[in-house]
């Protein structure tokens, strides 16, 4: 098919990427990455300056099969990064504590995504405010109707940077504590405390103009981190 | 003074964990960085193999000035971190959506640390011990004691490290959107949306033997991650 040589391989799996500890956790499939993806806006952007590791958070969104970030282009990450070092960016959700009869077995519920590759600097300019509409739109749909868009000088302070995502895994535990047969007659209370993230209401600039209404999007803005109901 | 050297110094500001993009919101005295660790209890763990940076997510804790984690002694990530490689453990609370009257301006309402160091491995098997009742403590207070401790087998199988913190920094936003003066006219509504971690009914295991209550300290729980009211 024409079309063919475009496609994305289905499986995100490499040696660097695949589960080591509990592979049943591990998933490669795009579907489910995206997913644990789009449901975050803060990742963890992973580099080395001469040998050491440096893990910095920050705001990320998701576009088709890039994963991209922003900063100032005074940024020494990612003037770092756009010099083409290897990246690792990872997104967590904390979806609960698991509280297990015995110490050994006490662990977290959690989706994760852990991606490999190079981040590229977006340098053309459509493409450019694109990213931004983007980012924008992920954190309120939206959004980007309502603001003023950035100029040409804020446009050339800003570097986006994507990561093509091609190898990447997702971890995933859900569930109950997994306690050891002969735990379970111990007369231990064991369960799992859900733990998500929540929205309070939203609080209005200070230097807010009077007569200005909140829209209905940040009125009504529910977090999107919460995992699919059947995974708790 | 006798007890002179075991003093740990104020700062753990260095050149590389010196704050670069907006120095003002950079933060280097252990009061501020042990506050903001203790509020956690996930980590971005980042490593180098081969200059590929991997950023991976553990539970972690605070022991007076170290970090903890753990995890199998088959794992990947501890036994390369054993052998003495750098290491970068970043924390980060996400306070919130700022939403400004400019693209530009849009940011996220946060709380970062990022400590830099070697980590090292607990051989002794009574701090091990100690350490992994601080862990199971600071899931639950007072867990620990409701629990099976350790066996030996689970003790061998367990790697417990910890980094001490010498050299790490806070990062800290806070507050409402800071548009430019000419924005502010603009009829956009602009604020802040704030998000923090909640905690839902905790869930017995469906393995639970009848007549075990669940623990106060579990029915009562709230998670340790907000900010003060006062950085809202």
């Amino acid at each position: 098919m024409a079309n063919e040589s475009q496609q994305q391989p289905e499986s995100l799996k490499s040696a660097r990427t695949a589960v080591g500890r509990i592979p049943g956790r591990g998933r490669y499939d795009r579907e489910e990455v995206y997913r644990i993806l789009d449901a975050g806006f803060v990742c963890h952007v992973g580099f080395s300056i001469d040998g050491q590791p440096f893990v910095i958070p920050t705001s990320y969104w998701r576009k088709e099969d890039s994963l991209y970030f922003h900063g100032s282009t005074a940024s020494r990450m990612l003037s770092n990064l756009a010099a083409g070092a290897p990246v690792c960016v990872t997104v967590t959700h904390v979806d609960g504590l698991v509280l297990a009869r015995s110490a050994y077995h006490h662990s977290i519920n959690y989706r994760s995504v852990v991606i490999l590759g190079q981040a590229v600097p977006v340098l053309d300019e459509r493409e450019k405010v694109a990213a931004l509409e983007a980012f924008v739109n992920s954190m309120v749909p939206g959004r980007w109707h309502d603001i003023r868009e950035p100029n040409a000088g804020e446009l050339k302070a800003t570097e986006v940077l994507k990561v093509s995502i091609q190898e990447a895994s997702a971890k995933i535990r859900t569930g109950p504590p997994l306690d050891d047969p002969e735990d379970i007659e111990l007369g231990v209370w064991a369960g799992v405390i859900p733990l998500a993230e929540s929205a309070g209401l939203a609080i209005s600039a200070p230097d807010l103009r009077p007569g200005i209404k909140m829209p209905p999007a940040v009125a009504n803005y529910k977090p999107r981190s919460a995992p699919d109901s059947a995974t708790r």
